[in-house]
């Protein structure tokens, strides 16, 4: 039997100015960072069409796709927003991910800004600051990945690894059960 | 010279369930209907994944815009939601709509639901069933579209039409006067 191979999971932070997203590999408990960074699709000077911008989220995205083809897209549900006009901008950003995802035919996780503070840190509760500095910790980078929205990214990301390892080692304890 | 071609418009009335369309034909005041029609993405026994979803929606309403080539896209603007949750579900559908007409290049127009009431009606405050009524008589159309979905595109079509009617009207009057 040869070495098991690493399962590569992909954590986007949708937004409709800039769309964060980061690449990590999976091996059991030990997680990698291949990638992360932003998508910047808002342009002051040139006040950049909205339709434009979706445009640039879902080619970029498409071409990070391509370029990992992650086993799986992690992506922070969303229940509450500040208002339903930012409600209705995010909504635009988020529908051209969910797209981008389902084309390449990625599975789709979602998880509660709860679930991915739990995961990675001590508890729901911690600051935006605490979980990207646990990003930082947990996948050995020098420094926390600029700008935040990578570093949210890779929390999403992150969550969908501990918490398919948690999932596995339920199983397995299940099965010395039998 | 030859005989002046028809613009094609196409409106779209942007759902998670259901995305009415309706493309007309505009030469000078006259309008005609060439199809309408609704995607309808929600399976209610079947729970459709949202992703999924969303990948219905873009892939008919390309199939849609690639059989008119239309030269105009017109979508109401949202600015008031009933809620955050439902913007934000909008904002998903809306966002591929959006994606759509941006990936064929088709320019995209934005109406205020009080334009395309006005535009069509003798006021702005028309009920819902009034416009449906006059997107049925000014298209001549034996019945009202169903679902209201796709009358509801029509009218914001039919609003495009008009308000490049009024536009040429008045370029005219000043082309006259100089």
């Amino acid at each position: 039997m040869g070495r098991p191979s690493p399962t590569i999971v992909m954590g986007i932070d949708p937004g409709s100015r800039i769309t964060g997203y980061g690449i990590i590999s999976v091996l059991g408990n030990h997680c990698r960072c291949l990638e992360y960074g932003a998508i910047r699709c808002y342009n002051r000077r040139l006040e950049t069409p909205f339709a434009q911008r979706l445009k640039t989220i879902y080619h970029e995205l498409r071409s990070v796709l391509r370029r990992h083809a992650p086993a799986v897209v992690a992506v922070e549900s969303v229940f509450h927003a500040v208002n339903a006009r930012s409600a209705l901008q995010l909504g635009h950003a988020r529908g051209v991910v969910l797209l981008a995802a389902a084309e390449l035919e990625v599975p789709l996780f979602e998880y509660s800004p709860r679930e991915v503070k739990k995961s990675i840190s001590v508890s729901g509760r911690a600051t935006k600051e605490e979980i990207q500095t646990m990003v930082r910790i947990l996948l050995k980078l020098k420094e926390i990945p600029q700008p935040n929205d990578a570093a949210d990214a890779l929390a999403v990301a992150l969550c969908h690894a501990f918490k398919g390892v948690a999932s596995q080692r339920l199983e397995q304890q299940a099965n010395l059960a039998r």
